[in-house]
């Protein structure tokens, strides 16, 4: 984790406004094998290790019909990130970029999305490779991959 | 708009906690076509009309750097969503389905997730084809696209 004492030579921090424009609830939570964020992966291979996400209530019901798409969607809360850089620098080398220009976790809504090979549901858990968040990562949402999904239109 | 009086036959309402467990900031609006929901297609084509992303400050100088992506990964807030359905019937044929096994924005956290092609920057603005969602949308966050990025890594 970052901490606001760390910005980098060529980051760039400014005062957000406050984000209350609209309000998350987290409806699970996130196991993985990565404890804190130096360990996690840059980015989750499909071939990488089994994570579980587990699923409250009263969503567990939302899941029928997840377990028929082979790729899902997994959208999740940067819950360690800092919100007010807008150039960063990953390589700590003096340059930076711009922070919609990288899929760095600091963002002014740390918002992460994966695409993950989903292995089978059991009860609230869902069982996925090719994530990258660490253990503890509060879950936002579940959607199946968009390109297997087909939208269901009314007669 | 689904209002919370047009619960269809077999669709199934929950009471959720609050949403309170974090917060968001909208970051900019997006400038669509379609002014109602019935007006917008059920999924975005590449090929479709250009939208227009209008980023607002403080974040226009965290678009640096994503010129040179041909793909971007939007996120955004469905405003118009209902929150509270765990079964749904897009079809409304008297079937129903979970709602994380469809990609309809009515979910717990109504977060929208497209990925476009990006068409170029001007100034705050990003234009794309291939979105989706209605005109006046509240823009969440823009990523490249995860399959066109490669993590920078420290030295």
């Amino acid at each position: 984790m970052e901490t606001k004492d760390q910005i980098r030579v060529s980051e760039l921090a400014v005062e957000p406004p406050p984000p209350i424009d609209a309000g998350l609830v987290f409806i699970g939570r996130i196991h993985t094998p990565w404890v804190t964020r130096q360990q996690a992966p840059r980015q989750g291979r499909q071939d990488g290790p089994p994570c579980r996400i587990e699923v409250f209530d009263p969503w567990v019901a939302a899941l029928e019909g997840l377990e028929r798409y082979e790729r899902i969607e997994v959208i999740y809360w940067l819950h360690l990130s800092r919100r007010d850089l807008v150039r960063q620098s990953p390589a700590d080398d003096g340059t930076s970029r711009g922070t919609f220009s990288i899929r760095s976790p600091v963002r002014p809504n740390p918002l992460g999305t994966s695409v993950v090979r989903l292995i089978g549901i059991e009860g609230r858990f869902v069982l996925v490779q090719g994530l990258d968040c660490i253990d503890g990562t509060p879950l936002l949402d579940l959607k199946p991959d968009r390109g297997l999904f087909s939208p269901v239109v009314p007669a």
